[in-house]
């Protein structure tokens, strides 16, 4: 049975022991920024799975694995415990109704007061619509005196940017949060918004290793910026390609 | 925990001790005339908010206020005492759920009943598909004889218009208004349905004025009317200038 | 309070004291041809409104009447006594989600429990997609001997036809009536299915008629037929002209 | 009064008697493949209905006969004692909503456990969009161990394929079953994805009947392939020559 909202608790507060844990949100998004954030955590650190959540607001479908075994859609929550101590919530997918939305961010917001956290920092990207040269980060919280320590640590604050709001996860916990009294800020890596953006990645968790005082590699987001880079010079070629094929072809075409 | 539809009452009816108060609706619609109506009315009277409504079926996001901060999309209900003691409804949506109309209305009525309401008026606009110099209002009501009244303050009542209904809570407060036995009309703004419209704004609110004897300054609409005209003025010259462009191109388009 | 799904009983069965009833349903649909035969039988017999609902499944929105008063869209029942007893459902709206069909359905069918219905006839239109100068009925039920007896009345049963299966109230009833042991048979006028057709329902009518051995007058959809009918050709006229004047405007085309 | 989702039981497990049976499922879904092996076995196996699922997440219509008589939207499930015990999933659709699946696969996995299911194979087309002349057939699981038997048995395993995943029941009832420790896995049998494929269902039915030690006729999906295969040749025919005429009269076009 997966209820519509499945929360399964792996490790209970107690056995954990988090102390004033903050809450790292980085679920899939635009330019996927904040889950390449996240994701890259979860890797580097040295976590501990504490939960999962199902719901029947994910995509009706299982993930098929490079070994032929499949994995249902989900979200995951890890604890880590260091200098700071940390839940990490990364996944597979955001809701894909409006309603799940605000029941998924229901269930982030249990499972955070029952770890105790004190404070939210969700992760995203802020499309721009070009490609974007050296990513920056804006940012939005839903307390005055956190968006001032936002600005401290070289977050721009755009007034009244991003224009049409914060949408999904990262933005309603910030929402949602505030009416629980537990501040939250949001971290928004710029990016074109066409495509998957380790470089803009880089950029927000740099700021958010700042503000977390916590130093992990960046050296996989750095490649995977590179062949990033790569790839979009590559395109762009073949872009060009396309339109000189394009108009050679023009005289010879019988249709439009 | 933000529910389905969560009213959270500030200040209990006994705090505010309102006689037979009216409730004033005007969220967002066509031309956005209601709300520049009630958002106008919450802005110049002595008003104090009563109640806070969140919903899932408001959109999952939150919006950026210009210094950074963030807000969950609400509706809010303030309450006013004066020669005519007012409930006024606000607020940044309405449902983007069929299903979630019905479900706020519910909520407004029952917020309406706490506070003893005995009448209720909607606010809207209604979209004509071309620009309208001299906005009159049009109404409608749950009684015949709220319909004379409205007439009486030089409300037109047009045969069955708008042919299409009044959609979204000014309509459905209404319809649910009439099976609690509580009366209620709509005050629509006469507008193009293209841009807002603070002049079709003015027009109702004058009429609102004359039904509930209240007089409030209208100057603020009648700025923002005239910032409006100018700016229909400025669109009209470039899309003019755009059409002389494009038929100079003409000759040098390559593609279609 | 408007509930999901809102059924205000207006007479209890022990006050209208139906025998047997027969339930008709005529909800808008294909060529509003139920809704036609429905309304019909709901202006010229004498009856008696048992029952209206009322759901979040209508659209969010009321009607305006001519006179400026509104009312909220419902389905109502109404019971005939006669030489045969009916109770008869009409109504401004089917629901507008797929959920929405099942719960009213259920809602039709708990009514009709409570009255005692022994038999439903649900009527509808089969759109064909051309236009039909002499319509005809078709049928389906939801027991074979049903089948038989519609035949007997003149009824077509084509092999499997509507394809598409019966769609909306008209259909589910049957089915939902057939897992409570209530036998259904659906009544369908051949129609064009591009516009209203009084025609379609005048033949639908005479089957019902002869049916429920019931007798009443059809002059008012004949009439209503007729009005089609000169519209239909006016119709016609206008876009050959307009076929005529576009050919004409083709050379003087400066854009697509 | 069909509920959201309405299990009926028709035989309870005392009654069928069944040890350590196997779910087989075939839904519609991608060229109708596991819907054509399934009913099949349904047909030439002396199986025994156990239930029946009706549910608001299925189409709001019913179905007509070729008798005229109609019949609701359903699922059914059929009890089968052999060699090995099978419990057979057939139905007429799959939910038409997201969250539909979720609910209708809760059902189909509390029918499994009441009947001591212990494997659970789901049968599905994977769609390649080309003509597959010799159709073969790959897999996933719930558990490596069951990877492997599946490539004992000749299932392919391709790298992280279906790369978009298994969308539906066939997918996520291997999800729900992981969660509730039951070993499932899925077949599907390659197919174009443009029309019913019997041919890739008896390439499905070959690898099921060896997991299954089952032997059964495939004779009636061999003679549905061959009608299949003249009805493509007389299809492309068509097309080639409606190609032709399309060019023939590209000179006399006067409009686009």
């Amino acid at each position: 049975m997966i209820e519509r909202v499945d929360i399964r608790i792996l490790k209970k507060p107690e056995e954990v022991q988090l102390k004033d844990p903050v809450l790292v949100e980085g679920l899939p998004g635009i330019g996927h920024v904040g889950k390449l954030v996240a994701d890259h955590l979860v890797k580097v650190l040295d976590v501990v799975k504490v939960a999962e959540i199902y719901s029947h607001h994910f995509p009706p479908q299982v993930m098929v694995n490079e070994d032929g075994t499949i994995r249902l859609p989900k979200n995951e929550v890890y604890a880590y415990k260091g200098e700071r101590d940390l839940l990490i919530l990364v996944g597979d997918f955001q809701s894909i109704s409006n309603e799940g939305h605000y029941e998924l961010v229901n269930a982030y917001m249990k499972i955070a007061k029952m770890f105790g956290v004190k404070r939210i920092l969700t992760l995203g990207g802020y499309g721009v619509g070009r490609l974007v040269e050296e990513p920056y980060v804006i940012g939005a919280a839903n307390k005055k005196e956190l968006v001032e320590e936002l600005k401290s640590y070289g977050v721009k604050i755009e007034e009244g940017e991003p224009a049409g709001g914060i949408i999904g996860a990262s933005g309603l916990l910030l929402g949602a949060a505030m009416l629980e009294g537990i501040e939250a800020a949001c971290l928004m890596g710029v990016t074109s918004g066409y495509m998957v953006d380790p470089k803009s990645a880089k950029a927000v968790l740099e700021v958010l290793m700042k503000m977390l005082n916590i130093k992990v590699s960046t050296e996989d987001l750095e490649e995977r910026a590179k062949e990033m880079e790569k790839l979009i010079a590559q395109i762009k070629e073949m872009q060009e390609a396309a339109v000189q094929q394009y108009r050679g072809d023009e005289d010879l075409r019988y249709f439009r």
